[in-house]
């Protein structure tokens, strides 16, 4: 007799095993809420298949009882798009369990992986075999391939090898009808027909299940410069970008920008011997990677003319240059705290927006000054990928200030940072995608054409709305 | 009253003006037919918008007619994708009056152009800001922006730079309906739901009507070395490609593999000036371009090292540098001058496949021999982006053979090879796409569940077929 006594649990149990089909509340709770705890949610089962097999198998029992799928990689999205509603009608379909190594071919520079690896473990895979997977973000230790695909990751290093959808080749997917469509393939140039990945990549889940991705791989950086510098202000920094790629071409593979007010929160909650790198108490700090793939060239004097004429020309007041790949790894860390220091600090209130680059020092100013109007003493956590005009332009509460009442204007600084981000014609979501979270905004935002075509895409893929309905798209596109 | 007799062609005129509507025959000659004269049409009628609201009409005039619609550009393609079928009832689109480019912007590297632009006055337009338009093609002269989008054409530095669709930010097209999507940006990231501007690369027109793009721009070269090598087979080459990487990066902006025949083509036929740049009779040649955007590295030294490590392995037997931007041109356009050459030598038979890279010397090897036992006596011209895995691996009749001969050989001849394509898991269209000429080894090769997916997306846009029906997907799916 089957554990389950609901008839879709039992018929999961059947094609996965009674172990991998969760239903205990006990057993459920971490796959049915996000990380940032805004999204508490109920599963009908919580279904842990072993292969892309049996996901086809799950998903045609799934469309069979009714019942929704909500796919989940690593949860650790930032909108709402992996995990299940509060009904308790949603089956989470964790790819937990797929996480192989499928092939890693340095000849060809290419790396097919199960939806279920994390992104480090694709960077480890990689880097065993001589290769670079250069797809680096916060999360990578628990974010997955899947995860990254369906949400069109960016990260770190964009400005040189751009975001998940241009490093990904090919695609394994399984359909709403519990169809496998096989579109891996190492291929650098196929035009034979519609690309049919793309539909898949950057979706969040809403047309297929990505069960494995075929991803680029490039040759390791032999050299690495990271260096920190402080600078006046956002234009400096986009001044100090334009003069650097001027000096050292496309070698610049990250450059970020991080406001004080970012650096202390990180210098408030530090991680193990965490300290400022420069002294002085500047406004604007930039993290900058220049990376170098000859073995016969060497990057080094040129980013330093570049950096001692940034401060002759009044772009960078001071600058360090990392000593070692520990000193590089401790510049990195301070950056990649942020979004955990600013958890510790309270609730707060997230963008993740972009502009042209030459817009950013624009934005900025604007938003700043809204929401200084708006909520006065509110914290403008601001960091962010320069090079991709992309920004994420945090907020925290002010000193005197609780947690509900900053929940409550959370609304109103949305709506701010929004209408500034579209007079500037930006994006409301650079990198993070829409779920739940965004879904208002992008519904205002977004061309009513470009959404009824995304709609009816929508219909011909998935026409009864099985995968991940409500995000996205509003739910009532399913019934049309 | 109208010189048209036919009630659309009326209407037409009455959108975009008398002048702009053609129906005589010696006007309309140019519009149908393509360039390679495989593909004789008739058109019911060529219209020629001035831009997008008109074509938005014409489009809507066309759909209240029932008249199929084929945009074209340059009609540079080579798969009889862009000409009117020879009913007389379709109408063509050119686009040839929408060249205007509408905003070059140095500052965040993106250019917006209209369809009808040319691929060298794009280059052009950038050069003119201090930027790079990286798509080369041997057809830039003539091949438009809308043509290059619709076939995500490839061309001679996708090695370092990628494809049209690599290269392209925002698109504006036209749909069935006759509305007016607008995804133009310059936006880097925009995680804002799917990315609807992939449909439509690629998509031979079959979609809707790209009517403007906006396009990536690049730090322009400071520094560019070119050089001609030749080795002794196509293993060799994917040899000194690998090693070459290794030496200089991702400054190996292209790299081209020329076979022996082709060379000898060209030089029967030869432009102003143009000579062997190596003596000796090699059976294959090497172009590669290694350029540097910093200005303050070169890569001369570098390259030289490398070709002279690969002449002591073996993988080169000779070498020659440009010494000169004139010299590189020379290089250049012996390459470029292939497809040309091999007209004059009367018909040809053509292959655009690509395979992973390391299987290219294997696909060469393999193809030959089963191309020789079929039809004896059979030139082979073999040239293409070996950094691709993209190979242009065509066929010249035999001395004795009539054009009518080889003819009647070619469906056998794109048989053996596609076979041999398939079974490396290769694509039998790299980059010149489907059209018609190769719709039926597609629907051979594609697996049906990727077909059946297109076709969906194809209803889904464009219902009642008006976009190039019978292009690329089967007519017949028009109709469910």
């Amino acid at each position: 007799m089957s554990l389950h006594s609901d008839s879709l649990a039992a018929a999961l149990a059947a094609i996965v095993g009674e172990p991998y089909v969760l239903t205990a509340a006990g057993d459920v709770a971490r796959y049915c809420g996000d990380w940032r705890g805004r999204y508490p949610g109920a599963a009908r089962a919580v279904v842990r298949p072993a292969d892309t097999r049996e996901v086809a198998r799950v998903v045609a029992a799934c469309a069979a009882h009714g019942a929704a799928v909500v796919p989940q990689g690593g949860n650790t999205g930032l909108v709402g798009g992996s995990t299940p509603d509060d009904s308790g009608t949603e089956v989470v379909l964790s790819l937990d369990r797929m996480n192989r190594v499928r092939r890693v071919d340095p000849l060809d520079n290419s790396m097919t992986l199960e939806a279920g690896c994390t992104v480090q473990a694709a960077q480890e895979a990689a880097a065993a075999q001589g290769r670079l997977f250069p797809l680096a973000l916060a999360s990578q230790g628990t974010a997955t391939i899947g995860g990254v695909v369906s949400t069109n990751a960016g990260g770190e290093q964009v400005v040189r090898y751009g975001n998940t959808r241009d490093l990904t080749l090919g695609l394994e997917v399984v359909l709403a009808d519990g169809s496998v469509l096989d579109l891996l393939t190492p291929l650098r140039k196929d035009n034979t027909g519609y690309d049919l990945k793309q539909l898949f990549i950057g979706a969040e889940g809403t047309l297929g299940i990505v069960t494995a991705a075929t991803f680029k791989l490039f040759s390791p950086p032999r050299k690495v410069v990271t260096a920190w510098a402080s600078v006046p202000d956002p234009q400096a920094a986009v001044g100090l970008l334009a003069s650097l790629t001027g000096a050292v071409g496309e070698r610049v593979t990250a450059f970020e920008l991080i406001n004080r007010e970012a650096l202390d929160q990180v210098l408030a909650h530090p991680l193990d011997g965490m300290r400022d790198p420069l002294a002085g108490g500047y406004p604007w700090a930039v993290l900058m990677e220049i990376s170098e793939t000859s073995s016969a060239m060497d990057p080094t004097s040129a980013v330093e003319a570049a950096l001692e004429a940034a401060m002759e020309g009044g772009l960078v007041t001071d600058a360090v240059l990392a000593a070692s790949g520990r000193q590089a790894e401790e510049l990195w860390a301070l950056r990649d705290h942020v979004p955990e220091a600013q958890r510790l600090q309270g609730y707060s209130i997230k963008h993740d927006i972009s502009v042209s680059v030459s817009r950013i020092p624009d934005f900025i100013a604007r938003a700043d000054a809204a929401l200084a109007a708006a909520v006065p003493g509110i914290r403008l956590v601001c960091f962010g990928h320069v090079g991709d005009g992309n920004l994420h332009y945090n907020q925290s509460r002010s000193a005197g200030m609780s947690d509900e009442a900053f929940r409550a204007v959370e609304e109103e600084v949305h709506a701010r940072v929004h209408a500034i981000v579209a007079k500037l014609q930006g994006s409301i979501s650079a990198e993070h995608g829409i779920g739940r979270l965004k879904q208002a905004a992008f519904l205002q935002y977004k061309p009513a054409l470009a959404v009824s075509l995304m709609q009816r895409i929508k219909h011909a893929l998935d026409p009864a709305s099985l995968f991940n309905p409500g995000r996205l798209l509003p739910r009532s596109t399913s019934s049309n």
